[in-house]
């Protein structure tokens, strides 16, 4: 079992029959299809919105299906990092070769549709209509906060409050979407699946911000990747946003405004953004987020559930990865 | 209303309505989504697969959810054109500028998302759980055999058998498909959904042929794209598999043995299958499949529904776009 969870032996069968649902579902004839999806799921993930589902069905009595919606939501996960890697050009995922550096582009778009596919399929063979309606809101709403994202590319537009839009719509809410459907598969009470949605999205806003702040700050061997690469791509991120109300010397202004910069090595970008004590303030919004979280979290209904998922909580807020 | 219809009086409105509701669902705050999706079913494509399930309909009594059934298998369809020529990084689509083109590949990649993203969740709110599973695996079968078919590339080991295999699962597929559901969701008796599926299957596959068949001999204004994007990307299509077997001079064989040749001109390699017979003998396999579609056609209850599949399935076999 992977060693994110290992301080969450409950869970830890569960999360191993998530595993075996998925690489059934996406078992194929196609070696490439196989090789991919072996490589995708390798044990090394972190698994995290299958347990949070897990943890938020725990909530509710009628525990049968959550098992394949987990399996339906880290494949939809997946499916749309295999895309967001073929469009960012982004060459390593989880310290291996992205999709399309071992497959190639096309086959990449391919097996991120492939996912996509087993993942709705087994949607609607087996949890209820209404989950399956809201794995497919969530997809779309991920897709147009990307496109978003896409035009606000080296923009001097990018401020809080898009930034935060735009981490809400493609990232928060799949960890709102796995407290929420998690529970009320289980039928747990309405109050409670309501609670449980908004302590998900603070931890996905909460996990998000670090996200954008391991660009920046990262230990390179422990998250897979090296530093910059957002800032590559053109994608403003907090640690920036912080960071530029604070230069002085007004250089990191020119990352916004001027069109043709390109950033092709981050260092000094990096550099000012750390001077300028951007990563520390991007750090203090995600204090404040997973904060909120556990205040939800405290008026959950009290018992092992809750406790696992305050403890899930704080230990996001520390991760290096 | 478009042309391709007109012969159809009993099927215009449902197509309008089908067109309305995949503007509806597909409907977005953002500008991007919403030029793509209004380009993209612009009411100038044929809408051939939903065309196929209302007549499919017909065969059944219960008519309240083809239409939107008809909507997914478009949008789905739509996606996959939109990821197709993103892969094969096709100028054109249906005379105008692919998406990628118009919006680059980045969001070329995520608007197919979205289209599958909004086509599952309709398919999950409004029809048969067994109807959505029946999408999800035809899009699983289409991307593995677009896989394959990316392995095939410039392929010497391109034979008969394996490009029948290739049609019927990324092409002939969804005409199946549309037959077959558009018939169950109407409650058709067995019996009829099995020969509507048989039926729909070979009149895919006459479909694709034809389809091949016009890379190298369609009229470039009414086709809407120029001649040789096959030979170009690689792809070993009917008349040069044909064309092969005939030519004397063993040039053709080049296309299959160099692994260099990329094709950048291809008129030479046309006016060699031409040449050599190779749109005819591709023509007659056409004729072979829209003859057995005939046969099962004809073996349907008798009606106006039998009448508009056999008119359809025979104007397809004369069709120059």
């Amino acid at each position: 079992m992977n060693i994110f969870w290992q301080e969450f032996p409950a869970l830890t069968e569960s999360l191993e029959e998530v595993s075996a649902i998925i690489q059934d579902v996406c078992a194929s004839r196609n070696p490439i299809i196989n090789e991919g999806v072996s490589t995708l799921f390798d044990g090394k993930g972190k698994l995290l919105r299958p347990g949070i589902l897990l943890i938020a069905a725990h909530f509710g009595k009628k525990r049968d299906k959550h098992l394949k919606l987990a399996a339906c939501l880290e494949m939809l996960h997946m499916a749309t990092l295999v895309h967001d890697d073929v469009i960012d050009d982004s060459p390593m995922r989880r310290g291996a070769p992205a999709a399309h550096v071992r497959f190639g582009k096309r086959d990449a778009v391919l097996i991120g549709d492939y996912l996509l596919s087993r993942c709705f399929l087994l949607a609607a063979e087996y949890t209820s209509p209404e989950n399956a309606v809201n794995l497919g809101k969530a997809l779309s709403r991920m897709c147009v906060m990307e496109i978003e994202q896409n035009a606000d590319r080296f923009s001097s537009d990018m401020n809080l409050r898009r930034y935060l839009k735009k981490i809400m719509g493609k990232s928060a809410i799949l960890f709102s979407l796995a407290c929420h459907v998690g529970s009320c598969e289980a039928k747990a009470p309405k109050h409670v699946t309501e609670r449980l949605r908004r302590a998900g999205y603070n931890i996905g806003m909460a996990f998000q911000i670090i996200d954008d702040i391991l660009d920046y700050s990262g230990d390179v061997g422990a998250v897979g990747k090296p530093l910059g690469c957002d800032i590559k791509e053109g994608f403003v991120t907090l640690p920036l946003i912080c960071a530029v109300r604070r230069d002085a010397s007004g250089v990191l202004r020119s990352f916004f405004s001027d069109p043709t910069f390109t950033a092709d090595d981050p260092n000094a970008i990096i550099k000012l953004v750390c001077e300028n004590g951007g990563v520390e303030a991007a750090r203090s919004f995600a204090e404040t987020y997973t904060n909120r979280a556990m205040r939800e979290i405290a008026r959950l209904p009290n018992g092992a559930a809750r406790d696992m998922l305050g403890k899930l909580t704080l230990k996001l807020l520390g991760r290096d990865r």
